[in-house]
């Protein structure tokens, strides 16, 4: 008895000590750690079986998410829906009666190279790297027990994908974060006892995942069959922050139950949304935010779309300015091949990205967005991003003018990546900038143009 | 509270009428249905992911079964043994370097007709059939959720193997059952956490498979590594006994852990026993007893064995003689192809069986040894079953007289199969009969020949 | 001047000094060498691309052939003709849109021993082989250089089945044939332009394989289209007879154009023949003559077939007996599998015909029909040969008594492999044999028995 | 004999009437059409076998073209170089005995769009379309009856690739050429009897090629070995030139035999030459030349090339400005996939110097070299084309004041794409041309700019 009331004494007193208890209204106190804020652009990287067949219609322009090449399987058991069609009959004439799982087998990797792709994400200028570690197939990118023979080690690449990719990922000092789809769609535990999946596989797998390779993102996704508390998600985001070896440097986004969107997690996210036009940032909730999509109109490599699905590096960039000009992160997906590749048009994106960057980076990184800035529509002539006392006004459209209301008088005005001198004027809190003369050998870079106003 | 009370006592209610407990000493006052002791030829079918590569050594000589095809997974990891680097070199040399995983992509079953199998095994005089529903590989032949993507529906046939073959088993009146291996090789949960495997894969598993398809037998196996207690097998059992659908008829056989054998299970179990010279009863089991072996040297499929590894259809009519003499039951078994065919060899040696008994039946169904038989040596000229008051002589090797000791007097002797009289003497307890004069014509089959003694 | 009259007086010489002219009326002046009619007994082997799908329907009983596996490509083709839509109907359902060619890339061969096949026919009793080493798939089992990536070596198995086959076989004194398809379904310079074919590619590959490897059987196939004019099959002849290594061992077959079935070539040929009830033997050909058939109803592997397709042992037994008392030869055929083995099934038949061979064989091998025996039917009781002064009874039923008309006298008769005396008495030239008294010990063979009746 | 003389002379009235000879003296006379030397910009295509495997070694920088994808095949077996030992590795890592041949199996085209890809060679500016009907491998693109079962419709694809493609190009009015390799690697006809190479397959498929598809060019490559006579060169073009259907516009190629290479043909070829300081111009061969090249360092789609193999579009353009100034055709290869697709990152590059092309073709098709110009380098300022009286001035790096010595005097001067005036001043035969003010909104395109001088 005496040992029965002292175990509990412990046990209180541990309960004592845990900053977090596992509800939300503890857990939301928790402020996010402000590296996440500071970092503005992250590569996202959707690879598993999917890619194998990798493809979809041409076009999402349905709005059923048909040019999801990663939704390839389910796609195949919803024909019934409108547009789903094309996906049974692409399926039926190239693989016959073969079915998704037997895809596994051509999923081989046999060309990846992470440091590669390190690199080539450290010289876009991503601060961060979010893996899908097991999408909606179930498929598990690393060798998770609860997964046995549909992990990536067991069978095709016979490698631990999540795992080689992290450890380069943070030679690099990016850093690395999972993906990880609570549900799934075809998993027969998961349709017929959920609490059965969550208790023997979903949990198990997380705090596997987080163990294993303490990512500094947990990027939930497929929760929107059910609330939190059948989730857990509670008790799960309690051991992460209080217990889990990376708990002061974790975030997690918002996607935690059908209730939680928006309400609850390090930050809010949207996808595929119209970042010039809508105002994606989320009312009330006082957190940062995440605009995540593709190149192309797919997460999953898709075969089926040219050059034309694919934005340009200058609607890529535009959109980076958007984003961050109203606070927010972009979270830019990449899709590679079967074979382990970066497909050259998206390191060619990647590029032209970093290459903007690489000039006009001060205005990015660590900024927030500036409050006095007028509304942003989609024709905006300017955008803005402030850092302390350092206000950066960024053109997507070459002006000879700039005119700024409610600005700071600056003492000096510099144009990112550009020696010359640059006039202004300044009167009744209303700064103009006269843009220098350029031509193509000293303008400092294509599709935007950045003033750095100097307090 | 009162209404807790009142559940309680239910509880308790339902344990008074439980038959069994979960303990040995319950278990084992059930007594062996007498359908299986009657039924004496079983059909054992080692059918999986093994099938594929179909491959061991020609010979199990060295005494390492090193001639089993379905343990070809293992053997590629043990290849310090002195005699398994010949699967490693065979496997390379094959596959290079595709996993055992991999092979399922090529285990189709598209040649699989169970109403076949089960009319051949009917032909053959057979009663029972035992298929592998989950052998080491922990590859399912029924879709368990458990065990999914690892099953024949999701990956490779695409089909319900175990059910379809126990519809058509049963459709002919004879008797399905299923080997179910307790342990699992490479199963990672199996390995670090044998309880939690246990209780999540194992135990959900083996009622799956029981409550779909309601077989007569489960034949479990892998058993060694761990005590019953270790496995809940007296849990299972209880339940199987008291609970499942087949509660009243099935039968179970003594591999439960490794304290069980010989010891708890309705049948005791021998395998690949030298029938002829050894003694396989059980001392003080008083329960039935079962020898299996393949037609060759392995279970499953082996492309390595060519007709001089298959025992003939003499060699097997004797070892059915000699087992059925001594009181056992014999499962043969085959080794289906990874497209689903009976390979013809084995259809020949079943038809060969099929027709012996066709002729000699009699002796055999529902028969029992006969305890003033004299002991039997590898050159017995004669063996005995008994039927009530009935007596069977079986002599292996044509005598012109044979002689009884210690035989009832008998009213007639009839030779099976034979139309003529046959001509005895009966004298001090001594049976003396003289072999009929028959030519390639009149003999009534090959391999064996029967005189049954009547009172 | 001078010298072009010398060549061409040395070309003169040359024609002179050659035996056969290309034409039939010199060629067939060439008598058959002895050996062939001697031997009896050979095995056929069609083993090809088609022993991949390796499928055809059950039974030929149509009439149409459709249990023929070997023709499964020109039955894709032939989906009009009433019973062969079950052939596209297979391949559909298991294969999709593969073509047959992609077939080869399941032709491995992987498991092929050349040795091991070759010892089972030498205890099959058979004196010679013949491999098909092109059927008209136009797939060449040789390297040869008119069929570059169409053969053996270049894709599939990747090794030299038909040069590694001969090996063997010589190896063990069996005689190597070679079976050889005059046209191919779906050649294209064969459909267009058949004389290119012949020139191009036919003769350059006939001369190579006997060049090669010097067969002693030459078994030509697919002539139905053309006469021999257009095959040039004179010239090859010719060169055959006259020029190439094996002129003074080689027979060829009488498959030379539609114009030369039974009236040229060492020997007649008759493919399913009902030998037991028709006549084979070619009118007015004075030659030898050859039926041969499969042990089922395919010659290329059939996986379709089950043991109810399979002749037996007896029936198999009774054929040889039937073909030799007629003065034919058997050739008998086994289709590999396209991993190389032959199937168990197979080995176990030609077990069982060489197990009767060897005791009887003394009535076979080297035998000639006995001009004085009666008109065989169905339900003849016994059949003859005779060896020099020697004359062989065979009786396929067990009969106590065996009566023979126009029997020479002997001075002994002798039951073959039996130990003990005969009986016999003979008057008015009818012999009249006394079966003796046999048991299972003492009988010498199963399927039939032989009486030499000795001079 | 009347009759014979009566044909003989029909023969000489023929030959009369034939324009060419079957000799170079005769050959040579023939002008090369003049679409070519108008058209200034191709589009190769090398797709085969090879895009299966699609590697190689990241760069040719070894001298050895140890980054040609398309040479894979040939080095496997020439692991003795230097340099090669890498393929042997990568293909016995991923492929193990896998043979090339086997490598068809993969070579699928299933998401092939002739249609696709002829859009965008127009839209890249391209003026005509080389396809490799067949490279060294051997394998043809259309149904060749010469190649049976190793061509794109016998097996692989399955479709004629090359027939396809040439009518999509067709129909948008480029013209369609062929790449056609005389020699090839492993052909053993080729390798021990080439006459007969070359009478049976060679000459017989190029006429095939020719008279199926009507291809306006010709491409040969792999005529290093041989002399044209023994490649019956000379025959073959004057079939192509008096009586082929496409006598009157084809052009060809110089490589017809190791003795021809800038000496006969319709025009001069070089490859991968450095056409920024070389001299690629074949001096005293009055004819057209054409420099090729690919994108990255390999003309068969390598997969081993990532984005910094490839050139930029900035470099192609310069390179095709410095090819055009000099008087040459650029034909600028894409490599596509076993699948059927261009790889995108080529669609951007045929998009980018399509751009340019749109804005400056004025000055590239259907313009010469102006022979005034000044000897380029690789660092020249301006590079010159002529049309008739006008001149065009193409600077690589913008210039704020152009400096054209030996200049006709203008009536007027243009930028290319620019709506603003240019001033300009004219002394002493020396043309001053000031470059307008720009910015990013104003400027006409990128790369390079073009000045019109008008007369």
């Amino acid at each position: 008895m005496k040992k029965l009331s002292f175990l509990f004494f412990i046990f209180l007193f541990q309960q004592a000590l845990a900053q977090y208890q596992p509800h939300w209204q503890s857990l939301d106190q928790r402020k996010t750690p402000v590296w996440f804020e500071d970092a503005k652009f992250g590569i996202f990287i959707h690879w598993g079986v999917f890619s194998v067949p990798a493809w979809a219609t041409k076009s999402n322009a349905d709005g059923f998410g048909s040019g999801y090449a990663e939704w390839y399987w389910q796609r195949l058991f919803a024909p019934n829906l409108k547009i789903h069609p094309e996906f049974v009959a692409f399926h039926q004439k190239n693989y016959g009666n073969r079915s998704y799982q037997d895809f596994v087998h051509d999923f081989k990797a046999e060309l990846f190279n992470p440091d590669d792709w390190a690199k080539m994400f450290e010289q876009a200028g991503a601060k961060y790297v979010v893996l899908t570690s097991k999408h909606h197939e179930g498929f598990t990118m690393w060798p998770s027990p609860q997964s046995w023979n549909w992990n990536a080690v067991d069978v095709g690449p016979h490698r631990d994908l999540a795992g080689d990719l992290a450890k380069a990922v943070k030679a690099r000092n990016l850093r690395m974060g999972y993906y990880y789809s609570l549900y799934e769609w075809f998993n027969p535990t998961y349709k017929t006892d959920v609490d059965r999946y969550v208790n023997e596989r979903m949990l198990p797998q997380m705090k596997d995942l987080v163990t294993r390779y303490q990512p500094d993102i947990l990027w939930t996704d497929g929760e929107w069959d059910h609330p939190a508390k059948t989730w857990k998600s509670e008790e799960l985001l309690a051991w992460l922050f209080n217990d889990s070896p990376v708990k002061n440097s974790v975030v997690v986004n918002d996607r935690w139950g059908n209730d939680t969107k928006g309400k609850h997690g390090s930050f809010a996210t949207s996808e595929y949304g119209h970042g010039g036009t809508d105002n994606n940032e989320v009312n009330g909730f006082a957190r940062p935010w995440e605009e995540c999509r593709g190149m192309g109109e797919s997460f999953g490599y898709n075969r089926n779309e040219n050059l034309d699905s694919y934005r340009t590096g200058e609607q890529l960039v535009h959109q980076l300015i958007d984003i961050v000009a109203r606070g927010g992160n972009l979270l830019l997906n990449i899709g590679p091949t079967a074979d382990g590749r970066i497909p050259v048009i998206m390191q060619q994106r990647l590029e032209e990205i970093g290459g903007w960057l690489n000039v006009n980076g001060e205005a990015i990184y660590g900024s927030r967005k500036w409050e006095k800035a007028p509304k942003y529509t989609q024709d905006s002539p300017v955008y803005f991003t402030r850092k302390g006392e350092h206000l950066y006004a960024i053109v997507r459209k070459w002006q000879e003018e700039i005119i700024i209301e409610n600005a700071p008088k600056p003492t000096k005005v510099r144009l990112l990546g550009f020696k010359g001198a640059v006039k202004f004027s300044y009167k009744n809190n209303v700064l103009r900038i006269e843009a220098p003369a350029v031509n193509p050998n000293t303008i400092p870079c294509r599709y935007a143009w950045t003033y750095a106003i100097m307090p």
